[in-house]
């Protein structure tokens, strides 16, 4: 098994950098923070003994030799990156999880057949720049590099400047490595697990997502001079809007979602009626079908209450992914792993979108869940216990070490 | 009468100043912008021979001497500032309608008993510095100057600090100017005078205010992976809010109106439940038990939503002034003033707030407004004729004449 309390220090230690205002961090992606903890990774990458690679999207890949210089490597990781207020675990335990693989194999002077890498993708969050999953993507072939590069974040500035910015553009294609398998540790981010008392989620399917970028056109007034009957209020278009966005999530319950998390309205004075607002409305669920009929339902509806009310509106989609199911014989090594290790577990599916989801497109992959409190996430309070954060790293170590082959 | 050509190529000269995104302006207070604007305002008034005061709010004033030395001056004016998607009248016309009385009494080489006084308050939009007409609040003794420095912008910048930067901090007390009486010429920013073919608005009262900035709390989480009833969505909650405000305004009508300009969301992440949600509610009402009434039910209304959400609510009144009643012999100066020069006038209600309404606590104050295309304004497309514009500085001519006598 791994050394947990090396696995923990090295999560507090990874904290420091780009902390946020109540305990957790703020390290976003392709900030100075982020260029920080990716130097920080790689320092201790290198003092594993793994030598690092850089890809054109800023992906890392530490590698550690296998004893067969042409046998495929297996692939761990996660991303570093962070939410503006999130938690110190999300995403980071599965690339530090992966570093612990590594170091547990040194500590026990083991080499496997398969190299072993440890991935770090950039811009898994997707807050700065949308979509998710960014860079992960472009390695999986789904979107275009060009495309990602010409990504913007709410100041105008261009995902491509921003990474070479930072120092971490590197002259690697991207995709271009062929993976034995790929395994993602990550916390769960719901509350299954911890209310099953679970230690070990075997991850069978991720749920899928779309975002819907709604834009609202009214027009600008004044909030005291114009007449009740005159106004195209896009606010009030909007917050109706949002209304009937949990309304058709609660329709297909128990297994869908639905919220917006991002909202503006312009030009956001408090004595002009909002002449437009732009949201993102992010529906989720394991079922294609369900994700489709909210999506359409959405702009149905939307529709419905921006004719009633003399406004515009536009959608855009601006991300999305199909339901998953991940690689049978990667998730049974993790249920075997789990199994071997006596650790309680269950099959789950994963609520969050995952960099795995894309890398299963072109690998062979699977995923392991950490419970983590009151299912809290996407919050500075994310919280784990370092008990839990071994449970997941010794599934990983073992079905790692198992597809590697010693 | 006055030069309307004159005053029409002074207005669009300001209009260079500071301008928008789709031909109005966005000279936002104690911006480089406004900076510019006040200089090329004082330009203007020292090449008509006023002499230049500055008090420590920012507050201008020109003045042109009168025969009387002791004789208490008559005040025209109004502000210089915009709102960030602004109109090139609002505020503008009254000012520089003021010059051009100014002006015209130059080219008729006429001296008045009363020295007049030509004003731009700062910052009356109130939209980078709640609350709205802060300034001639200061100066009528609503504010005090500690708390009217002490406001800050979205980005943190507190308005004493800026007033500073751009070099418009004066050493005169504020308030200290004993008036003879204050006319504000203003455009309507309404429909009414339009719909109604008048030239003038003889503005008899003004409605009232009230802003209340609420704060709901829930707790940020994860859009995927939270389940439904696990959510404490203050967007959602804030969405039901808005939608209240709205059925709140409509039970008063025809005569009360009310909406959220100012909107926003914590940590605004697409995939983040918002934990936190910001919005300012302007109601108004000449009426000032109804003004009441609709601030008592946002209140309970907001409660209720928020507790059955298991949200927190907070209320903080950010802003507000009771319905006004303008002095009967200035209301009466301007009347007589449209009636001899044969304009087709009405009594009017203002529906938005303006420097007038301070001012008329502590001096003889009435304004008259000038129709504005659609009721238009708070947008760049804020349109009013040429005519309309000298009709207005015309009547505001004669009144300022006959009250500061020849
Ligand atoms: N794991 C995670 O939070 N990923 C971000 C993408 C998503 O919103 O699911
Ligand atoms: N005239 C004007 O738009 N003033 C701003 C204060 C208000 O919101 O009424």
């Amino acid at each position: 098994t791994v050394n947990g309390d090396r696995l923990w220090d090295s999560l507090m230690e990874m904290a420091k950098i780009g902390p946020g205002v109540a305990g957790g961090n703020n390290r976003q992606t392709l900030t100075d923070a982020d260029a920080e903890g990716r130097a920080l990774f790689q320092r201790w990458c290198e003092a594993a003994g793994c030598t690092m690679g850089l890809d054109q999207m800023g992906n890392m890949f530490a590698r550690r030799e296998g004893t067969d210089p042409d046998a495929l490597p297996v692939y761990v990781g996660s991303h570093l990156d962070t939410q503006p207020t999130g938690g110190k675990y999300d995403g980071v335990l599965g690339v530090l999880g992966g570093l612990e693989v590594v170091r547990s194999l040194n500590d026990l002077g083991v080499k496997t057949k398969h190299p072993i890498v440890v991935t770090n993708f950039t811009n898994e969050e997707g807050t700065r720049f949308a979509p998710a999953m960014l860079s992960s993507g472009v390695f999986a072939g789904i979107h275009s590099q060009d495309w990602a590069y010409d990504r913007a974040d709410s100041q105008g500035r261009r995902f491509g400047d921003e990474l070479e910015r930072i120092g971490w553009k590197g002259e690697e294609e991207v995709g271009a490595r062929k993976m034995r398998a790929f395994f993602e540790l990550h916390i769960e981010q719901g509350p299954i697990l911890e209310a099953e008392d679970k230690q070990v989620g075997v991850v069978t399917h991720g749920q899928g997502l779309s975002w819907t970028q709604v834009t609202v056109t009214g027009r600008d007034a004044h909030t005291g001079s114009t007449p009740m009957p005159m106004r195209k209020n896009a606010g009030l278009g909007m917050a109706r809007i949002l209304d009937k966005v949990d309304q058709i999530a609660w329709s297909h319950k128990p297994h869908a979602v639905g919220a917006a998390g991002h909202i503006e309205v312009f030009p956001n004075s408090r004595n002009v009626i909002p002449g437009k607002a732009v949201f993102t409305v992010d529906f989720r669920s394991p079922d294609l079908s369900v994700i489709e009929d909210m999506e359409q339902r959405l702009r149905t509806e939307a529709q419905a209450i921006c004719d009633e009310m003399g406004l515009e509106v536009e959608f855009e989609k601006v991300g999305g992914f199909d339901p998953v199911a991940f690689d049978e014989t990667c998730v049974a090594a993790v249920r075997d792993a789990a199994e071997r290790l006596g650790y309680s577990h269950m099959n789950i599916i994963s609520g969050a979108g995952h960099d795995a989801c894309w890398i299963n497109r072109v690998a062979p992959t699977a995923m392991i869940m950490c419970p983590c409190v009151d299912g809290l996430s996407h919050n500075e309070a994310e919280e784990i216990s370092k008990d839990w954060a071994k449970a997941g790293a010794d599934v990983l170590f073992h079905a790692v070490v198992e597809t590697a082959e010693i």
